[in-house]
């Protein structure tokens, strides 16, 4: 497959913003994170692990965005489709961008937006955004949704990255019995489960956690202790792996030895689950329908328990807008890309969650991850 | 290894925090990133790959931190020390913890401050700080500069856990030529590279970048393309691989076949620098210090190139206050943890680049990374 995309692709992404933002009255976005970074102009790079650097991009009303980056970054940038690429020498203890930033805002008006919703943040320091408001004729506002907006329903071409990562994910899962059985520390599983997503051809594998134990787990967000799987044990492997900038994030359960009948029972439940709220993802359902029809098998309506929600939007995040949970109402629409996470409590503290991840189509979802079947892989005991 | 540290550890860092906040008047500190949440509290989960939820700490003067924090990371944060633990249902759209954290700032006192310099950022979206402002008596302010004061300087069990990242890298890249050699695409080095890294002990790779160009490479934050090794190459890998939630970050240059004299002459010029700035690295000397004996060799004092800066401290992050650079003065002290990263220009637009891990000691400095020869390691073609 292709790398990144055609520069239309880009162009689009940027037109369908500036459209918005003549309607709200922006003068100019600013966008401070990887992906929001990454949405508009192709840019990719790790390098963002590194927090020392702030990274901008500016997005005029009209005509291309402007970068205004760290030179490290201008070699890369210029292999993007940018071209109005303004750096300065990071980090600079005295003046870190803010000034070449405030020059390059200053010219295109006072009314500036930048994302300031829910999962948002602003990844420069809050002194020198301090500084850049002060050099600005009037302060920096909220971006009203726009960026969320458009990157909550993917294109053709996003969707295509987003199932070839759910398919390296489908591959590793079906090699999970070579490298899990009976004896093996949970770290040593880890490991080589994420080497198996290597294997298979995930870039990088960000998220990887998981849980084992008998009749269920306490938690699912723990990393790896050094216990050994042992029989009886239900394992729970859930990652988030990269294929070219973009996400799956799917799990799969596998009962090391026989794991009893409550175990099984509440694991086929909840694969019912998601076939139901696959059945009901439609373009016009909302998020918070999709919950209640996965509630309502796995709790009978009770409103799901305190520590979660039943799936989420994903892409060049792990998880993205909307959350399947009974206050969020966004419709769902072509090309918005979910995953279906149902959690089970099978005794009070004790639990079992399955995930797969959907992507909605004209009349109804398609499968992205390959649904799991009701009864779990058995690994070697 | 024994993973974590013991309690005492985080009891000693809060009481630091403490006295420094006493002495700026400050009544409570605000946390919201994971390396700071995680410094004094212990708190490791991969699950922040996720950026829907907010989570945040509160030093108080005097007491035990106070955790707000989703529900979902509730069984794991009450596995540390902590014990006063406030949870709130998230994602909330209406109130996403902001009532839950000014409650609990009010009974503090109005006087919080949250790290607010380089390389910081507020992990929470700016609608909801501006709501929790307007819910306290006063502003949310800076925090003087305490946390950045306090994780530069690294326990003896931190650097433990350091090194022990630092032995895993160099053992993984010991190992690389079994996986990179003339012909094989850039792209399945990176692949096989990390899978080396799991293999010899890394709990993740957060950081993988490098290049593979003949005569030297023109960017080192790049992805990888798919164009096979050719003999002549010099291949470059910068690793920050992490264990037990600590990084290491250096990188070594292998020939494939003979790069030519120009490429050799500079890697061992680039050693020569490292070594010249290993044997200035001890307390009292500065970072600039660190940079300027780096930078008469590398460049005969030219101050360096527009792309960079020739090191910087390690920790929690793949990168890390100090940054040698020759207007950075912070003296070293016994504990800080430096990567030393000088780069040559060979031609215009063509780099190299070298990087090795040291500790400050009480005398000197020791290595953390063991240090690469001036030769470098030639694979196979």
């Amino acid at each position: 497959m292709t790398k990144g995309f055609p520069t239309q692709e880009f162009q689009t992404r940027v037109a369908k913003a500036q459209a918005r933002m003549v309607t709200q009255g922006l003068d100019a976005l600013l966008l401070t994170t990887e992906p929001d970074v990454r949405y508009f102009t192709g840019y990719l790079t790790r390098f963002w692990e590194s927090p020392c650097r702030p990274w901008f991009l500016v997005i005029p009303t009209a005509g291309d965005p402007i970068a205004v980056i760290p030179s490290i970054g201008a070699v890369l940038m210029a292999r993007t489709w940018i071209t109005d690429i303004r750096t300065w020498r990071a980090p600079d203890l005295d003046d870190d961008g803010v000034s070449l930033l405030a020059d390059t805002l200053r010219q295109l008006g006072p009314r500036i937006g930048t994302p300031s919703g829910i999962q948002s943040h602003l990844r420069m320091p809050l002194d020198d955004f301090a500084r850049l408001n002060a050099a600005l004729p009037q302060p920096i506002g909220a971006d009203g949704g726009i960026v969320q907006t458009l990157r909550l329903v993917k294109s053709d071409a996003e969707i295509e990255k987003i199932r070839a990562a759910c398919q390296i994910a489908n591959r590793a899962f079906l090699r999970t019995p070579e490298i899990a059985r009976a004896g093996v520390p949970l770290e040593r599983v880890y490991r080589d489960f994420q080497r198996l997503c290597l294997d298979e051809g995930a870039d990088w594998v960000p998220y990887l956690a998981g849980s084992a134990a008998p009749g269920g787990y306490g938690d699912v967000i723990s990393p790896a202790d050094d216990r050994p799987l042992a029989v009886g044990d239900v394992l729970m492997l859930d990652t988030g792996l990269v294929h070219d900038g973009y996400f799956c994030d799917f799990d799969r359960n596998f009962a090391v030895g026989n794991v009893g009948a409550e175990v099984n029972i509440a694991h086929s439940t909840l694969i019912d689950a998601t076939h139901a709220a696959f059945a009901t993802a439609r373009p016009g359902a909302t998020a918070a329908d999709l919950f209640h029809v996965m509630d309502k098998i796995v709790t009978g309506g009770a409103g799901g328990s305190d520590t979660g929600r039943y799936g989420h939007g994903l892409g060049m995040n792990l998880t993205e807008w909307p959350s399947l949970i009974p206050t969020d109402h966004t419709p769902l629409a072509k090309g918005m890309v979910l995953t279906l996470e149902p959690g089970i409590e099978i005794a009070p503290g004790m639990a079992l969650v399955h995930e797969e991840n959907i992507v909605i189509s004209e009349t109804g979802a398609e499968w992205l991850s390959k649904p799991y079947g009701h009864v779990m892989t058995r690994l070697s005991i």
